[in-house]
């Protein structure tokens, strides 16, 4: 309610404002609303390198201008603000839409859903960014992959996890369909802003936690307030960013800059992923050396209890709507032969180089 | 000695014919040549996308022109092709310069090395693009991650490999790196294009062949010829596809230019590492239900020799020259790291994924 408020005021105000880009000397500034604040790590910055790749492969034609989130519209209000041509581009995360349709949330993450590489594959050669085509158009967007930060952790407990009763009434800041999974087994989700989760901790006012992964955890201090990190970061094996660009303004792009804009998202894609994965090794590295912190891997009881549970959410959301359902049919089918294909690559490849040997 | 000969010759040829690229009407033609025929899955494909990428982000004022391999030099030799300026860039995989330098191995796969996802972190964010361009700057290269094949298979064999005693004197079909391991065990590595695998195998000319990955491999037809499909794919567990351009061309081009081709490149890193993965997902289907191929793993005891063995052989490569030691250097501290990352990341989550439980 109040978000819808707060958008309307800024449609009206923005209509006059900059519904129309501006245009001098041949330059057309976009501008690029984020989810994120100024200088978040991973978020802001891949925001920042996306538009400044735009602007420098157009040669400035297009000046792709970066709001952080509440310098224009709220950070989730940058949707709403680019389907009305208010804006130009949003850079999020889809499941920040899911109040629009639930369907969004398979072009971000879903629990025990894909991983980065195999939503990129789903997304560019496996018919996903058709369903999401038409999905986004119905909002009046054309929407790009734009990264992925990679698998996340299963969060920071201040308690030893051994047994699926330990998750009865457990308070814990979780977001998104994460959260329903952890309801069905017993646990009280709760929504949470970083900022407050050490706080949160340390006077009990939550037993855990997930924020991202090592990397945003370590600079947060999360292990300051909980001793146990456990993975895998089942309820979001590798949650896309994603950005759209406001479907009328891209129609009257010239073959030119949308060649730009494609890889320019394209770029970010992978270059995004490989900062998180980079930034991880390292901060998994600090807090295992520096802070002591022993990672700890959810049991097989705990974790086949989160996938009947995932399992029941991610169908219970998937056959909600009609377009819903078209969506989580292309995904679904393509989960399931992929996971096929993975065992026997990336996974198998892995555990096999666990194997003790000199290298 | 014959390579070294056609490439003088085309060198000669070259100097006035292509060593100006043309400059008309503010357009000015590249020529990338690449070590792929016309149309040859994943690899070409990305290349004429690559090429199609940059013309159409900037305009047109970059017009690349994709060069078939023996269309203006052969396969192998486009690296001094571009290195002299006789082309502009090319697209191909680092190993094949191992006769430049045995480095570039590292900039394409090594056994039991990065996966694609750890290459891509290391080379944008750990420090390989870094070691890379200075060991490509020597041949007057500037060089990019332009596509991965992602984790590639373990080959077809014409017989049950049950024990690491059955490679002793196997007739073997795969190039590179992954050949030395294999002799290292007693096996007898053969080079053979690929057009060739199934009438050898056929013949028992050779008793097994690694070629790509599902994708590839049923293209060419290997189900035909031999029953047993092992994985992992442990001497090529992520290779890297790259294309590097002429260094003073690159230093002259404009910021508009030199990011629009930056973005091509990074655009092509993923894109092309999800075609292989959506075309694997796919081909291992058709060669599980139509060809009835059981795909097997390779016992933990055959794949320690194998590590043990690629151990040694990586050892040997990376600490033979001065400026191959600096890669090997930077290399050996990633994959260090990076695999304690990806064993509660992308690792952990998948294997997790596998328990039993509805979805």
């Amino acid at each position: 309610m109040k978000r819808r408020a707060f958008l309307k005021a800024a449609g009206i105000a923005g209509a006059a404002a900059f519904s129309t880009p501006a245009i001098a000397q041949d330059k057309r500034e976009l501008k690029m609303v984020t989810s994120w604040p100024r200088n978040f790590p991973g978020f802001a910055a891949s925001a920042e390198r996306l538009a400044q790749r735009i602007t420098m492969a157009t040669g400035g034609s297009l000046v792709v201008k970066v709001l952080a989130a509440e310098e224009l519209v709220g950070r989730y209000e940058t949707f709403d603000a680019v389907s009305s041509g208010g804006a130009d581009i949003y850079h999020g995360i889809e499941s920040f839409w899911q109040g629009k349709s639930k369907a969004f949330n398979f072009f971000a993450a879903v629990p025990f859903g894909l991983t980065a590489n195999e939503m990129a594959a789903w997304i560019y050669h496996g018919g996903g960014q058709e369903v999401w085509d038409r999905l986004s158009a119905d909002f009046g967007l054309k929407p790009f992959l734009a990264g992925n930060t990679g698998s996340q952790m299963g969060g920071w407990f201040r308690k030893e996890m051994k047994v699926v009763d330990d998750f009865d009434g457990l308070n814990i800041r979780i977001s998104g369909l994460g959260g329903d999974v952890l309801r069905r087994i017993g646990a009280a989700p709760k929504a949470l802003p970083g900022g407050e989760l050490v706080a949160a901790l340390e006077s009990d006012a939550i037993d855990a936690c997930e924020w991202y992964g090592p990397w945003l955890d370590l600079t947060l201090g999360l292990h300051k307030a909980a001793k146990y990190y456990y993975y895998p970061g089942f309820h979001e094996p590798g949650t896309a960013i994603s950005a759209a660009v406001n479907r009328k303004l891209w129609e009257g792009l010239s073959g030119e800059h949308k060649a730009a804009i494609e890889a320019a998202m394209a770029a970010e894609t992978t270059v995004t992923l490989a900062e998180f994965n980079a930034r991880n090794t390292d901060a998994l590295d600090v807090l295992r050396t520096k802070h002591k912190i022993g990672v700890r891997k959810f049991s097989s009881t705990i974790l086949r209890a989160f996938g009947e549970a995932a399992g029941q959410v991610v169908t219970d959301i998937g056959t909600s709507e009609v377009s819903t359902r078209k969506v989580y049919d292309s995904f679904i089918a393509y989960r399931r032969r992929t996971v096929s294909w993975s065992k026997v690559a990336d996974q198998g490849y892995m555990n096999a180089r666990l194997l003790p040997f000199k290298y």
